[in-house]
C-alpha cells in the first residue's frame, strides 16, 4: 500500500506519526512544505523538514515540539554577543549541525531533495518504507504583509519566520505572498508519489503557510485532482480555533474564515475544482458539516485531537471507512 | 610610539602579549599571517587571527594555546554523526560563532581586514591602541607536499591545516607552496604601519608558514627594507628545536637548517638583501652568533623563553638596547 501525506511542521509531524501507527506496513511518502525555509547567518534552514525528521527520528524536543532534545544554545548566545542579527531565531547547537550539513551539500550543487535524503538517512534508517520529500527543490518563501505607516502603501512585507517567530504573529496579517512559487517544480518523486498512491492525506497543518504552498507548486494541485487514490483532508481548526500554531492569525489574510468548514471549502471538492474526496472535521464542528455537503464536499465527523499516535491512527481508520465505495 | 609586529598564531600571540607588557602605551599594530586560513563546512576559518584575538582578549584556552576557554564540541560531534568530513579540525561551539560571523560578513562583501576589525572589537576593546591586521585581504593558502606513490610525481599537495592538524606533521614535508600569493596585496594599513613605525618586531613564529607568507606578500618585504624603523627578529628555534609548534618539520622543505642562525640568515640583514637590523637568539645558540656577524647580520644573545609576558618584555627591552645608535 502506498500512502502519501501533504504536511507542514509541528502538527504535520504528529499527524504522520499517527499515519505510521495506522499503516505500519505501508510505503509512506511525506511531501513537506518548504516555503517556511529561510537563510540565516548563511545557513539554509528548513524548519518543517527538520521538525518532521526529528519527530519521526525520535530526536525531537517533545515539550517544545520543534528542535532537538537535549539542545543547547552556545553558538546562538555567542552570535548575540557579537551583535550579529537576527537573534530571534531558535538556532540550537545540535540543530545548527543539520543546517551546516544542508548548506554545504546545497553549496556543492545537490538539490534539496537529495540533501534531504542524505540528512534523513541518519534519522529514519529504522523505517526504510518512510520517505520525506520537499515539495520542491526550488526556493519558495512565504512573506506576510503587516501594517506599517512608514512603508509605501502602508504595509511592509516580512519573511514568514520573522512574522511568526520574531513578532509571534501579533500584528494582523494583511496579505500573504509566495516568492518563487510560479517557477517552482515539484521535487523529483512528488508527482509520481501522488499518481501512484492508494491513499492521499492532507494533514491538519496550517492551511495558509503549510498546505497552501504545497498546493500552489505548479503541478501538485493537478496531480491531486488526477490521482486514482482518494484524497482525505483533515481539519486543523477544532471548535473554531487551531489545535496548534496560529492559523487563525493568517486565514483572514487570504479571506478564509477561522472555522473548519471554511477551510474545507477553501481546499474544495474534487467533484468541483478542488482536491478533496473527503473532509474530516472534529465533532465540535459537526453543525457545519451539512452546509459543506450541499457544496458537494463529502464530510466525516470524528474526534480529531492528536493526543497520541494511536489516537490519530484511530480517527484515520474511521475516516477511511467513511469513504464511499469498496474500501 | 608606534610598534609593529609580524606574527603567526600561538607563539606569536605570546610574543605580542610580551610586547604589550614592554610598551603598554605604544600604538601596537600586529600584522597577522592568514596563509593558514581554510574553508571548512562552508566556514571561513582564520586560525592565527583567532588565536591572536582570543589570547589578547583573554578568552584563549591557556592549556591548549588555541581556541576558546570553556569551549564545547557539540556541533563538531553532530557533524561527525552525520558523517560530514573532514572531522579532524578542532571546531568548537564558541569558536564556530566567530567563523559564522566572519563568513557572513565576508559573504556580504566586506574585506577580511574590515571583518577582523569588527570581530576583534568585541575582544580588544580594553586596549584601543591595539590593532590586528590580516597580512592581506586576498586569499592565500599554504600547501605542503608529502610523498605519495599513488600521485603523479610521487608527491601529493595538502592544505597546510591537513598536514599540520590531521597528519600532525608526521610525513616529511617535501616542499611548500603558497597559492594566491603572487596576486595578493598587503591589507589596508599594513604598508603604512610599517612605514610609520618606530620599531618593527618579527615574532619567533614559524619561519615557513607564519612569517614566511607575510614576507612573501608583494610589497611587505620592500616595506620592511624601506622603513626608517629598526627591524628586530626573534628566533623561535632555541638550542636547535622549536619552542612551540613543529617548525623543524617544515624548515627542511625550504632548505633551511633547523637552527636559529640558519633562520636569521634566511631572513637576512637589511645591509644585504634581507629585512633584519638585529637578530635575537637564545643564549643556548650563542656559539652560532659569530658566523652571522661575519655575514653582516648584527646579533643579540639573551634568554628567549616566553614563560610570561613580563619575561618576554624583559628580553625585548634587552634586545632594543642592543640596537646601534641613539636608542
Amino acid at each position: 500500500m502506498q500512502v502519501v501525506v501533504l504536511a507542514g511542521g509541528v502538527g504535520g509531524s504528529r499527524f504522520v506519526a499517527g499515519v505510521r501507527a495506522a499503516y505500519p506496513q505501508a510505503e509512506l511518502t511525506v511531501i513537506v512544505n518548504t516555503a517556511d525555509d529561510i537563510t540565516l547567518h548563511g545557513l539554509r534552514i528548513c524548519p518543517d523538514l527538520d521538525t518532521m525528521t526529528y519527530t519521526l527520528g525520535r530526536a525531537i524536543d517533545a515539550d517544545r515540539g520543534w528542535g532537538r532534545s537535549g539542545e543547547s544554545w552556545r553558538v546562538k548566545d555567542e552570535l548575540a554577543a557579537y551583535g550579529l542579527e537576527p537573534s530571534w531565531f531558535g538556532l540550537g547547537d545540535l540543530d545548527l549541525a543539520t543546517h551546516l550539513v544542508r548548506t554545504q551539500l546545497l553549496a556543492a550543487g545537490l538539490p534539496l531533495s537529495e540533501v534531504t535524503r542524505r540528512v534523513t538517512a541518519r534519522w529514519l534508517g529504522h523505517d526504510p518504507l518512510l520517505t520525506l520529500l520537499p515539495m520542491t527543490d526550488d526556493v519558495v518563501e512565504t512573506e506576510v504583509a503587516i501594517g506599517d505607516t512608514d512603508s509605501p502603501g502602508g504595509r511592509r512585507w516580512l519573511h514568514f519566520q520573522e512574522y511568526w517567530v520574531r513578532l509571534r504573529a501579533a500584528p494582523d496579517a494583511l496579505a500573504v505572498r509566495r516568492t518563487g512559487i510560479e517557477h517552482a517544480h515539484p521535487a523529483p518523486g512528488v508527482a509520481e508519489a501522488i499518481a501512484g498512491a492508494d491513499l492521499v492525506l492532507v494533514a491538519p497543518s496550517n492551511p495558509v503557510v503549510s498546505i497552501g504552498p504545497i498546493l500552489e507548486v505548479p503541478g501538485i494541485h493537478a496531480a491531486l485532482r488526477a490521482t486514482p487514490a482518494p484524497v482525505l483532508g483533515f481539519a486543523g481548526i477544532l471548535g473554531g480555533a487551531p489545535v496548534l500554531g496560529m492559523a487563525h492569525r493568517l486565514l483572514p489574510a487570504i479571506g478564509v474564515a477561522v472555522d473548519a468548514a471554511a477551510v474545507g471549502r477553501h481546499y474544495g471538492a474534487r467533484a468541483a475544482d478542488g482536491v478533496l474526496d473527503l473532509w474530516v472535521m472534529d465533532s465540535a464542528d459537526a453543525a457545519d458539516a451539512a452546509g459543506l455537503e450541499v457544496d458537494g464536499l463529502r464530510v466525516a465527523v470524528t474526534g480529531l485531537m492528536m493526543s497520541s499516535p494511536e489516537a490519530t491512527a484511530e480517527f484515520l481508520r474511521l475516516a477511511v471507512k467513511a469513504l464511499p465505495g469498496p474500501s
